[in-house]
């Protein structure tokens, strides 16, 4: 497994930076589980001969190089004439590809466009790779120990075809017989330190590579071992992220790329459970996670975003003494909201949180990050104080994140967690 | 103005995925303004040996090389290393950086950590170049036509170093008497195609550079001259950017880097006007951007969150025939969102929204993206029928910034707009 690939990126406007190029780590991801050692990612220009130069200096290292970007039908996309150039061979229109993307046009009643034949023309001796992403076709070349992999620089595109096309052609022209297979879990409430003291003997395992990912509040934790099948290779990692999952318990909240407001919307809706919120300072973004999640209008009924003080007392009926006696943030006053937006509602679990989000508003008493989440599942009702670290659109963030763990918790337990992240404050 | 330049990104974080890289692009943009043909972005892994040699590589064709990554303390960090390598010179400790670094740690009470002098070395005849941000010291270096200079990998690190040393400096080591001024303007509610005809003329100036850089509904239109200082620039820039105001009129909603949430939340505080939203389909994502917005909570007095139609009839006072002889989807029921969250929160400007985010509930008659925004001011009430394209996540963007712009316009005019974005659907 020491095959060696790099990636380069073609086009001016991620050269002079006016796009960030994303496809380059999501694939060198890609070629790490399939046993790559990346050496390096470039990005170029598209000028034709700078581009041949390049890719004759990789393939002369022996490297397996995937382009992406400049193969659409302008003449600017000059990535096709570079890569023939490169491998000494000649480009040529592949007629099928041809007759097929003309297909294409005339079944949905469009004329095919001028110059779009460039787009089915690939080195002579390469392997073809369909896009059913676009209308640039793509393909595969061998050169000794290398090769070349041609793909187009949108990512929607590009994932697509290297998922369902080019991943297995290169599987079969590499004869990758081994290669890695991962699986991993998703964690949230415990800081990464603690975390790594919990697992760190499965981390450490002999039989497979173990590693945190963090992405702020959100842990993954990935094992990865070289294999020929998933079956062999969940014959180690099965038991490894079960002995995982038995020591953190809830902390995991899914196995695999989920993220924690898809998997709170799928369990809610698993159980039929209806959720409310009331919102101060995550400003509406817990409901706004909720309802990027298709299907979550079978779960949230509604959301209070009540901003001011009058809004507080008039939607979710808090008392204008609690606020003037324990202020807007309080555990009194994030009560009295999860009991209004209950009593309003009628959800089966209701979250409220009220806080300083920053970077105005915040007293030595209560500085920025102050925050109270409180929580309501039929007759009971838990408050928690929060002291979340960072700056105003973190706070939000971390705040949602941890209003989401609340839902997530109860509907998973049936009744109140305990303990919803690590940024709870100790009692006073 | 022929200098070229090179970006190389240093990490086995960058090359293996993990991290995806946002340093070179944001470098390239700016080394673009001071005149430089960025030629290329390289990320390579940590090994001494082959930065090396890119280094060198890089040199001989005169480019100016700016590195990121590998400047800690800790024995992976070899880009000092290299570069004195590729420059040929002798990697020396900076005792005047070291003696500063060790007062920093002093002064915060904290011992100072071993192997942190590492962070103080630099190649013998380089320019010190302060970090203000991070422990790790920095410098600039010319050979030849081209030189390297080195900055952290952390990105707010990074940026503050250019910001306040480095460009400057290289200003001064590369006499760059030229380089490049620009002033953009920020463009919301209209087509590419229909902006790009608009201002043909003015993008076609022989005086400046001009060009439409596009963030989906949000254009930036950008003009840049080479001039010796900003006065000199201004002199062409500001004709332009005056007639590209005149032209567009309120389609233009800000000057530089500014966000149409920002620009709405600041003119509605200098106005003194409050606000309140009703939403459905955007889910709270309008009131979660007006929130990102430090100062929000002298505008927002609320957002009713309504996704079930018994939220809509409750908080809003939506009628039950109203849902069912139209639909929650309907002129009519946004209207009546509007009006019921107008009365309930007494704000100055309203808006509410009703629509199909998808995936689910499309029909023939209401597809995927038919969303209803009806706004309030005064007695005045308007709806009006949008056709937003995209898939959930990108209908409610566009819809939430729809929404923004409609309160920026109502504020802007004293009264409600007749336009507020292009894929309002003409009249039935």
């Amino acid at each position: 497994m020491a095959r060696r690939a790099c990636i380069i990126a073609v086009g001016n406007e991620v050269v002079h930076g006016f796009i960030v190029n994303t496809n380059s780590a999501w694939l060198a991801r890609e070629l790490g589980e399939l046993g790559f050692d990346v050496a390096y990612h470039l990005s170029v220009n598209d000028r034709q001969d700078e581009l041949t130069a390049r890719l004759k200096a990789a393939l002369s290292e022996g490297l397996f190089i995937v382009t992406t970007g400049g193969i659409g039908p302008t003449v600017d996309d000059n990535t096709r004439q570079s890569v023939a150039a490169a491998l000494g061979v000649e480009l040529k229109l592949d007629h099928d590809a041809l007759a097929k993307l003309s297909e294409r046009y005339a079944a949905v009643g469009r004329k095919f466009p001028q110059g779009s034949e460039r787009q089915c023309k690939r080195p002579e001796g390469s392997k073809f790779i369909a896009n059913a992403f676009g209308t640039a076709s793509c393909f595969l070349a061998r050169h000794g120990e290398g090769g070349i992999a041609v793909l187009p620089g949108v990512p929607r595109e590009l994932k697509g075809i290297w998922a369902e096309e080019l991943r297995a052609a290169v599987i079969e022209e590499f004869g990758l017989h081994e290669r890695f297979f991962s699986r991993e879990l998703r964690v949230f409430g415990i800081p990464e330190s603690d975390l790594d003291l919990r697992v760190k003997s499965l981390l450490e395992s002999k039989e497979a590579e173990g590693a945190i990912l963090v992405d702020d509040a959100v842990m993954r934790l990935r094992w990865r071992v070289a294999a020929t099948e998933q079956a062999d290779a969940d014959k180690i990692l099965v038991p490894i992220l079960d002995a995982a999952r038995a020591e953190l318990g809830d902390l995991v909240f899914a196995e695999g790329n989920i993220e924690l407001e898809t998997c709170t919307v799928d369990l809610l809706r698993e159980k039929q459970l209806k959720v409310a919120c009331a919102e101060s300072c995550t400003g509406g973004m817990i409901a706004h996670l909720l309802t990027n999640v298709a299907g979550s209008s079978d779960v949230l009924l509604e959301s209070a975003v009540t901003y001011s003080n009058d809004a507080k007392q008039r939607r979710l009926g808090v008392s204008a003494g609690t606020l003037k006696s324990h202020g807007a943030v309080s555990g009194e006053t994030a009560s009295e909201m999860v009991r209004g937006i209950q009593r309003e509602s009628g959800a089966d679990i209701c979250v409220a949180v009220t806080g300083i989000a920053g970077p105005g508003g915040g007293s030595d008493a209560k500085p920025v990050g102050t925050v109270w989440l409180a929580a309501a599942m039929a007759n009971e009702v838990r408050a928690w104080h929060l002291r979340v670290p960072g700056e105003r659109e973190l706070v939000k963030w971390r705040t949602a994140r941890t209003a989401l763990n609340t839902l997530r918790l109860a509907a998973l337990h049936g009744k109140l967690p305990e303990t919803i992240a690590h940024w709870v404050a100790p009692p006073a």
